[in-house]
């Protein structure tokens, strides 16, 4: 019997896709990433919400994690209900129906032959 | 209904403005940046003071957030009461009326070509 | 008489073992890193669960810690049961019979010439 | 009336002082560094004890933070009671008998040209 590990509610206010990028799609592709890890017999449907400084939320958008395992997403592929714009700042809120575990990371190669990178634990709210 | 997200107090002991800078403005400007998410449906009035090692802290700095709204602020940007000095070890306290969450970030561009990224969600006290 | 420190349980999501790598063996090898600091009396066995997005989690690790000891573990190095694959991505649970504290680093060396660096304290569960 | 801020016990396992370096000293050097911000009216005197894989914990080494004051610590500074070697991984507990608290920076300058930093806050225990 696993207890279970996490939060049900996370957030990252500082949120922005590096761009333009220089390298090979998609390993130096600039990214924000949100890794979920989710150690419970449950699959369970996130709900993210992006919100911006000059403009209304925008969401759900749906985010699958299966029981016992993680997704990492590249926030720039996000695009239902609505693309996430690159090159603008952004926060999000990460909802889910069982306690998870959420991890910021972001890759910027706006110059070339440059990789920098930077991240931190998701505030478990 | 949605429930109240976040501290109303937070922490960065670490700040140092990267001075000088290489690359165009304002993409490349060397920079400590604080993010500040607020869930809340009530615009926010932040106060930051901001500490030194060999001076008295200096503040309240105001920072606007509105309602369902993040702001990205960058500590050189900041002029009133004081302009924060570049490349001069400060730490921050920011106070909410409202709950919110707030990330650090940092940007070093002090060597041509090079962009170097560090951060961490502030603490919550 | 020193109090317990830390938590028996912790958490990284965002786990990917950089690859290739460039430079020296093994001060400029890309890894994934989990620093583990035992302030207990206490000898601990650890355990380890690697959680990946299309496999059932692997494990247990097993990771020794010597009482009033740190010990940094490279990702990339573990083989029992199953090495970590390269360039993967990677959750992790940690679960220890006695209070440590965990932190992640991760080194990537993929640009010839270029060392980027992240991490973030582990989340405790 | 200013509540008190922070914790009494902050850990960081994750130690490890580059080497070597390139670049201007000090500005340039490589360096592992612990920020500290006392928010409170007292002075204090705090104890920071360094632990090791392979040999005893050493300390106590003596950090000293005016009341309303930050101070940035670079770890490969600190020689009383013994030098902390450069690159050997460590981790340490830092113990101030007034609230404070605690981030942790690295800054990596191994290879010619190249700037890399990483952080985090620090665990409070």
């Amino acid at each position: 019997m696993i207890p279970e590990i996490g939060a049900r509610t996370w957030v990252v206010p500082g949120g922005h896709v590096p761009f333009p990028n220089h390298g090979p799609e998609p390993e130096f592709t600039g990214f924000d990433q949100l890794c979920v890890l989710n150690a419970t017999d449950r699959d369970a449907e996130l709900d993210l919400d992006i919100y911006y400084e000059d403009a209304d939320p925008v969401g759900p958008y749906r985010i699958l994690v299966g029981a016992r395992r993680i997704r990492h997403v590249r926030v720039n592929d996000l695009i239902d209900p609505a693309a996430v714009r690159l090159d603008r700042p952004y926060g999000c809120v990460l909802r889910s129906p069982v306690p998870v575990v959420v991890q910021f990371l972001r890759q910027d190669t706006r110059l070339p032959g440059v990789v920098a990178l930077t991240g931190t634990m998701a505030h478990p709210a």
